[in-house]
């Protein structure tokens, strides 16, 4: 598969030409960020909505208990809430389903000839199916090819990864690329909004941790692997990093803070680290793509950073945030990032994976 | 030094025999701790308060914003706030000064012949003074005598650790003696009562995580050696373990919760691991001492636990909890554990050490 | 309807001698308070739990997710959990069953000759059913005669009030007795143990405010006035006041704080009015029932009580905290109030309401 | 005084136009407020910034301990921050000064010719200086002159209300106008950012309600009738409305909430105090003000609206929240009404009636 002909990254699609999309799961507090998101989009229109069959019918505004900003899009409000299934009217679909019964319905869309991309954890982890951050693994698109011919789809489907594995995949990237990266451990501090509507209990949070968040350390232990990994033969060879994680929930909206500590391969001083992040320069960057942050990563000075009350939004919440970047007496260097968990961990994840799609032709037949 | 004949474990003082008791630093968090932890003492007998001198000649009614529980004890109330300098009326000193002044005052009430128990961090690190947690090391109180000698005093000082120090050393003690030690990996998550009153802003903490916390990560990667070192020559030769902290605050009243892995120096079995918790007998379970829980380290099941909401009144705040101890793919073992930071870490944790110094005969003089 | 010859109230029943009582509902927050305040009781002995047929013939251990406690109680660990129906093996029935099960279930053990104490709203304004505050309406349980005549039922059913109205009550009952009540405005900030487990997300209550809750101003504007109305011939005559609520929750565990203002029927001073509290002495402090608080009301000085955090646990979490008593320039006088939700407003109540009907006679046939 | 020719609503000035504004008391968190809704304002430049003399000298980056976003705007950034006196090198000048030092330095201000817009609580009462919100009596900007001529200052102070005081008169103003006010009951859940910073301790929050603000309901029971009264020669008679307020502080950041019931003058149908609500078109809407809402009053259905997360940031912070319009059985109307306190209840608001007194041609000398 190669690219095809990419058109020119500062031509604005014009309003007519917009791509019509639709948010399958769009009543959850992932498919609400979609619509959030999707409201005043430049490439994508959104033209459909689906949900459990219990909304199917609604109008969104009476389907949907909007908890993600003061209104609801104007666009979307009248828009009726279809099945969470072909046909939708629309291009291409962004799933945000649960993960038991994402698997099914995804294969469906894709098919059924649609381009899908999907925040839900069934497909992650398929051989053939993408998993994608843009400024890290951009090339990773190169399975759709082989996904569409051996499943037989015309359609395809490409996923984001975990809310909590797109901030530190994000920061280990430039690491890997410069340095090598032996191990690597990581403690989260992960907030409500990753735990969905109604999430966890009021009761269990006020005044609280809960030192740990169910299945949630298998993902942030895999997913990092296949993202770093090398597109080779129509397969992802994994990358060989030992990824220690202990997650817990703290009482934040929004923003998963992750404490980490790392061994790489070379020997390395501080500055040389820091530098790996203040000097990251994604291909993704020159795609104009209007979901990316100007900085994928933010170097912040201050031992007191990042914090989520202060930097969650940074970059409108697509940005990952670094802090406290130091030497580590046991690995080499241990550091505090913080990604926006429904933005670029979920949401706004797989709008980029789509707007890069696109730059790269995948949405062009 | 050797320990004087111990009177019978068994044999209550009397209630007119009580030692009397003094606190200096009593009106700030981990005074009030002491005066409520003192109120109902088996041992000992609060009879003075000192505090900064625009309390004192208050009635401790009076100078007191108390903070932790519904009633200042009634035996409190109307005690006068003396001076933080000797002479009080009492034979035993336990100070919560904070780190600014404690260092001299502190001197001057063991040059005055007083046994003082500090919370403070002044001379945890000096070579002459014990930093003692019962369980973990009582026989390091024998550097009281050469203290006396080197120092001059007539008195002595023995300290209690950093709240965050305790509850992990509590559990890298049978790690260390049963597997040998070589690395610990420790992110924290503490409790707002940790920094004092007022302590950190309430705005600072709303749906809010600080990723540091001033000074911390220092205490915490030394105070643990000098309490696991050995008492040598008259002096402490420490632990030899690479300590690695990563603090954090949250918005939690009390408990700091502690997210660690670890290296031993025998390969081991995690049933192996998890047996030394539950059978870890410190000496000190056979003094019976009145503040000492039954359990120094209560091993939790269930993947949920331990939580500061739910486990940190465990041992009326003096057991540490253990939980989800577990492989690590890049150390050897993890797991998280819970500790009181204001009753074992703090006013409980120096309340102990004088009911030990009293039980090994360092007060009968 | 008279009282039967009361034991003498200071003659403690013998261990041997206590009253088997059982709970339905046992795995709810409400249920595992009156389980944690049944596991030491003098008088009665829990032999019996219950709860869903989903929970049926667990140990309670295995069915409850035990939440207000680290442990629990060790008596009630192998209970195995019923099915909610007579017969059960006990002599009393403790009910905090969800309003929409609570009322056939209730009858049924009512029918079955159970006296039958319940926390849940069914029967709450059912004329015949006594709505009983110890200090309040202590001679409401004269409706039990009536109630088993009528409906033809050998045991009873006594019921305590909803959480929010409790408190309220309690404060309004010294003004009612002395000074006439004509007008009560009350908002209430209301605890989230009141709406039981999971009850609230916590994404709706992190640094937020509910500003209603479903159902309960009702309860507090009719609950009242049957408590505060006269027992005459055979019902209730309801107290003539205006009761005009409005109820929130807030990020808070235990304690419903309710501001109020009033109007009173006689023109009275402020000392007046706090003296009216300060000097409450209700009949039942007598009794000495074991789940009584010293003070019913506990008058509080300092503009900035009574707090949560603080007060909810005065009087073992049965007293009601009055504080910041002063003139209205719209109504009369208006206040502060604090009373424990899952204690004195549930569970704590139900167990003092059967305390009071064994020392009136009615658990004796 | 008589309004000035105004120039057109809709011709824009341009940028090399803009007046040069200054704030004084800078670095607090209502200054921090300033200067963010200062950063790109169409028609006044941030040209000076002002604090204590500790920080006078710094430049704002070093100065500020910024909190309200997450990076200083980049204008203000190398702003060096000046003394709280005159000279500053700008046009008008905004004040948060904290309420001990603003009396006079405000003052100073004036009398150096200065117009100044202040958020500070020293002049709100004086007879002399309006107390304005734009929507509510914008003609009390009438008081100007004779302000001037009585101090014999060349510049003038204009203030807007506390905090609590703005939401609360947003809402009473069309229902005076309409239907004539006589009683209003409010109670208060204050955000922690009416404190500003440090503000309260987070141990006091935490899990907590604290029933009192010290110094609040005195402004709240004044200031609206000051901004409800009527400009009479050249003073304001004040509207005779009785009051009552009870305030309270709870764990939010940003957001008041209130809950108040009111007392007619005319006898109305609950569709008529809604529909004076929805239909309120303040004489302001027309002027065009860059930093006014669309709505002033936003009429929310849904029982459980406004919440301050959902709506606080209404109109940009600058609308009034209002839900639960209904009957009261004591007096005649209830509703819960939230207002922005940081925006429209300090910064936004004193940006507003500078706006104002731009198009009322106060600023033309």
């Amino acid at each position: 598969m190669q690219t095809k002909t990419e058109e020119s990254p500062t031509r604005e699609r014009k309003r007519g030409d917009r791509i019509k999309v639709g948010v399958v799961g769009a009543t959850g507090m992932v498919g609400q960020r979609f619509v959030q998101l999707l409201s005043d989009h430049p490439w994508f229109e959104l033209t459909a909505v689906a949900a459990s069959s219990s909304s199917a019918g609604k109008s969104y505004k009476e389907a949907v208990d909007w908890k993600v900003s003061p209104e609801i899009p104007q666009k979307a409000r009248e828009l009726t809430v279809g099945e969470s299934a072909p046909p939708l009217d629309c291009e291409l679909v962004f799933s945000s389903l649960p993960g038991s019964v994402a698997g099914e319905v995804e294969e469906e869309f894709a098919r059924a000839g649609y381009p899908l991309f999907s925040n839900a954890s069934s497909h992650r982890m398929d051989r053939l199916i993408p998993l994608v951050i843009p400024e890290v693994n951009p090339d990773h698109l190169g399975l759709i090819e082989g996904q569409k011919e051996e499943r037989g789809w015309s359609g395809f489907i490409v996923n984001n990864p975990n809310c909590s594995a797109v901030g530190l995949t994000m920061v280990l990237k430039p690491l890997q690329i410069r340095f090598g990266l032996e191990k690597v451990m990581v403690v989260t501090q992960q907030a409500l909004s990753g735990a969905g509507y109604p999430g966890e209990a009021s009761l269990d949070m006020v005044g609280n941790v809960l030192p740990s968040i169910s299945g949630e350390e298998e993902k942030l232990a895999t997913e990092p692997l296949k993202m770093l990994g090398s597109l080779r033969e129509g397969g992802i060879e994994r990358a060989e990093i030992a990824i220690s994680p202990q997650c817990s929930r703290v009482n934040v909206a929004d923003g998963h803070l992750e404490t980490i500590s790392f061994a790489l391969k070379k020997e390395v001083g501080l500055e040389d680290v820091k530098r790996s992040f203040s000097s990251f320069r994604p291909e993704t960057e020159k795609l104009d793509l209007p979901s990316s942050p100007k900085k994928a990563l933010v170097l912040l000075e201050g031992d007191d950073r990042p914090q989520p009350r202060l930097d969650v939004e940074r970059g409108a919440g697509m940005s990952t945030s670094i802090g406290r970047v130091r030497e580590c007496p046991v690995l080499d260097y241990k550091l505090v990032l913080l990604s926006h968990n429904t933005i670029r961990g979920a949401a706004g994840g797989s709008l980029l994976n789509a707007e890069l799609a696109w730059r790269r032709g995948y949405l062009n037949d």
